[in-house]
């Protein structure tokens, strides 16, 4: 067949790269690059994170239980990747990759200017899981930027150039070609 | 600014496009078209799935407490977007999608064949969020195809050739150039 058995391991590709803004005890805002990331419910809006507790921001969203989950465009990837680098205890990361940050509109965390897209989250519910905690949180705010809107809301992917990480191979990548939108085949194969 | 607030809803892309392979009661095979999906563990490594409480998939699943994830290349996108139209009580979709069911090593619901990866789960919790449950399952195997590995372990994604799903845009992209890898920038922006 082909077919290898690895030892088990995380192997989900593509996965979405965020940048998920908090803020610490004293209001000073962090950044953390996470791909832990996914879609947990619809209604209402719920989006989950997993980080690990020896991170700076799992404190500060434990203590808040509040974060906003900021889209980069792949033009940022160099910042992105830089950002996952560092530790907000020992560096301002907005000073440091030069971000602007911007009021929320329902939670202290801001958001960060240059990214397309920003959901702002209050957390529902924490489950420890070995070496991530994962955090569920409801959008209760979403914010696109107009330029990468087009008819009927929906979002310009040509004009957002949102990028992917892929776990297996280290590596990042953006997007190449639209292959078909949700539904086109109507069921059939 | 430039930037607009609209209802607030899961506004994350791009996200992974899998399958997810289940049985029923009697033993048949099942396969769901997922994109909430995402890592939320590392050690244990473990994967988060979101389904519908409606969906035929969703029985099969809280019953048996086991599934696969399954990983299609964008060649079967056409397949990948049909599978989520149809329903399991109505179809045999292995036969409507013409993919060969292959057993698992650990788990009763079958691997597809034409697939480059497979992780096999083992479900621990299971979240009812409103819309969705939120099945949190331990990957206790993994399967990759020799043709889509490289030196070290690693994936060759111009072989495996993943695609994405992007919510707000309702469309599947493939991917186009690597920018970047993991750590790259050492920290430095």
């Amino acid at each position: 067949m082909g077919r290898k058995s690895l030892p088990p391991s995380t192997m989900l590709f593509p996965t979405p790269v965020v940048l998920v803004t908090c803020v610490d005890a004293s209001g000073k805002p962090n950044i953390i690059t996470l791909a832990w990331v996914g879609v947990v419910n619809s209604e209402p809006p719920m989006i989950g994170i997993s980080i690990r507790p020896n991170r700076y921001s799992h404190g500060c969203v434990k203590r808040t239980r509040e974060f906003v989950v900021n889209l980069p465009s792949a033009e940022m990837v160099r910042k992105v990747d830089a950002c996952g680098m560092l530790s907000g205890r020992e560096t301002d990361k907005f000073a440091s990759m030069g971000w602007k940050p911007i009021p929320a509109e329902k939670v202290k965390p801001p958001l960060i200017e240059e990214c397309p897209v920003q959901m702002e989250c209050q957390v529902r519910e924490v489950i420890s899981l070995g070496s991530h905690d994962l955090f569920l949180g409801q959008i209760v705010a979403l914010h696109v930027k107009e330029e990468i809107q087009k008819e009927k809301g929906r979002i310009d992917i040509t004009k957002a150039l949102p990028f992917v990480y892929c776990q297996g191979a280290h590596e990042y990548w953006d997007l190449g070609r639209r292959i078909g939108y949700y539904g086109f085949t109507k069921g059939k194969p």
